[in-house]
């Protein structure tokens, strides 16, 4: 078991990580001094996979628990499964003094982060991440949401959680798919911060293929390094911390251009990285050498690479103007700087289809 | 036009008082630098009397604006008029940039600051207070929320503005039975921190309740000023903050228990007060006499000060212990040592009933 602080005065808190551990939640929790009930919010599969075992750990530890369970998915990602979560809160009589625990994937820690930070005006909240992409991302840096009928994540607050606890044996149970999708982001963090950390992904994606411990413990105890070293030079993201939306800004487009049901969401931020790294290229911030590393680590670990050829390149842009990250119709950027630095940089629609139509 | 500070860091932000301000609203928001879209977001009748005049100096500065009604009382401070606000930002498009404008009174003022506190994870927002309970307590400290079908504020956010406007004038058209019920409020920044300002008010109450322009200014800035001094102790309520309940626990019971129909919540405050100086009274911290004079000021401001007789003390306390300020079935009172000094004490329901049976 190894500790990730993430600093935040205040609002620090710290990530333990570990095979097996979620049947110890209970007594971490204890030994980090949170009190009161506690919430255990999850969807059925993820209970019926790992629901006992924390339950159980919480109560020997002495914790009153209730359970509330939302339905699995993204679709769910919305202020109807908030209710659910508030109504159970209501009828259980939680007070202030209450702690929810979001037990699952990105959209249980989202929806439960976001119910803790607005439940009478803000309680504890303490996350256990079952996916790699939710122990490598959303475990890190207290961004909670919703999504609203047009547009993911409008609706949201920051609000850290008191404590994070990554069982990594939960990455046996998950579908390949998403262990790859999960790993997008991993890649990520070596793109935007840390040369020798990307070179370790290159060296052992095998191992962490076939999910080999001690490799995975070093790729996500890095990531939620890394991670927490941006958020913690910029918490609400005024600046610096936007570095992270590496990927994102294409990936989001082919997300919401495929409904959401084509792509995972690490799937399209893989294409997105590709897509960011050759505008980099292209603007003279990366080798050629670099790109190519890049797209074949990318593919290495089994991820799409590349915008598949019924999407037009124009269709898909022309929707970007809309992501909250835009202004004034200029979209920004984040392009990488060789592998381990980030630079911004605005675009036009126009430019990036130019830019890219020319560049792949 | 006189200027009260609420010193909260960099969430810090001015409070700016005077008559026909309201006209002035541009130009003060340009001063403070606050740039970018602004959504106005008000109800019906108070958008007939102000709208115009508010939308106008907004155009003069050069803001482009968009406006949301949403419906008059506090039966709409609820999830579907957050909807409403949500979904006129989404269509109007509004980004991380845009500021959201609270004219109205309370109801307008939380659910404004609420969908700011969580529009794309918190946006600026700006209040234009326009009745005294808003103006004296709302303005200051940051408490948004919306009501849960089960209780009153279940959910909400601090989130601080970034300027308030009092105009000071538009109590003028505010209906006398409401007025009132503000000055409930200000009446109890006398009683727990200000003896003082106690007395300014006994010595006042005329001039105040003919709305006399330097009486009503100095009582509003010295309100501000108390709640703000209270605020930068405990920004977030862990502990002194809550000396601002003081009346508020018998209050809210009252209008809970009479379905938020027949008592505005400054009226409920106001008989609130009174059985908290009793319990007081009955514990040896303040005497007999000033017990007399706080129920002689909240009559003389044309306040309600008793318990209606059709109201048992027990069905009205058992509901208590639902309160979020309950703890392991105690009640948590705000008691007066004197005028302008408060203590904490905790009450079972049934050492209330008895106290107050006894001691009225």
């Amino acid at each position: 078991m190894q500790t990730v602080t993430v600093n935040l005065g205040e609002r620090s808190y710290p990530i333990e990580l570990g095979e097996g551990i979620l049947s110890r939640v209970g007594e971490i929790m204890k030994a980090r001094g949170i009190n009161g009930r506690v919430g255990i919010v999850s969807n059925p599969p993820v209970a019926e996979l790992y629901g006992d075992r924390v339950r159980e750990s919480l109560e020997a530890a002495g914790y009153d628990t209730a359970t509330v369970l939302i339905p699995e998915g993204e679709a769910h990602k919305n202020t109807a499964s908030l209710g659910l979560i508030y109504d159970a809160l209501v009828e259980h009589r939680f007070d202030r003094s209450a702690t929810l625990i979001a037990l699952g994937g990105g959209v249980i820690g989202d929806v439960t982060g976001f119910a803790a930070a607005t439940f009478l005006r803000g309680i504890g909240y303490v996350q256990l991440p079952t996916t790699l992409l939710a122990q490598v991302d959303a475990s890190v840096g207290g961004k909670t949401a919703v999504n609203h009928e047009h547009g993911k994540n409008l609706i949201g607050a920051f609000h850290q959680p008191r404590l994070v606890v990554i069982d990594l044996d939960t990455l046996r149970t998950l579908p390949r798919r998403e262990y790859a999708a999960g790993m997008a982001e991993v890649i990520k963090y070596g793109i935007i911060e840390d040369a020798a950390f990307f070179v370790f992904l290159e060296q052992e994606m095998d191992a962490l293929l076939r999910i080999d411990a001690n490799a995975v413990e070093h790729a996500v105890a890095t990531s939620c390094r890394i991670k927490a070293r941006v958020v913690e030079q910029d918490e609400r993201e005024t600046d610096r911390r936007a570095i992270l939306n590496f990927g994102h800004t294409i990936g989001h487009a082919l997300e919401a251009f495929t409904g959401y049901e084509r792509f995972l969401h690490g799937e399209a931020v893989a294409v997105g990285m590709i897509q960011a790294a050759a505008l980099s290229a292209g603007q003279g911030l990366c080798s050629a050498a670099e790109l190519r590393r890049i797209e074949a680590l990318v593919r290495r670990a089994d991820l799409p690479w590349r915008i598949p050829d019924d999407i037009a390149l124009e269709d898909l842009i022309a929707g970007m103007a809309l992501d909250k990250k835009s202004h004034a119709g200029k979209i920004k950027f984040v392009l990488c700087e060789g592998i381990g630095g980030t630079r911004f940089q605005w675009f036009s629609p126009e430019e990036i289809v130019r830019e890219l139509a020319s560049g792949l």
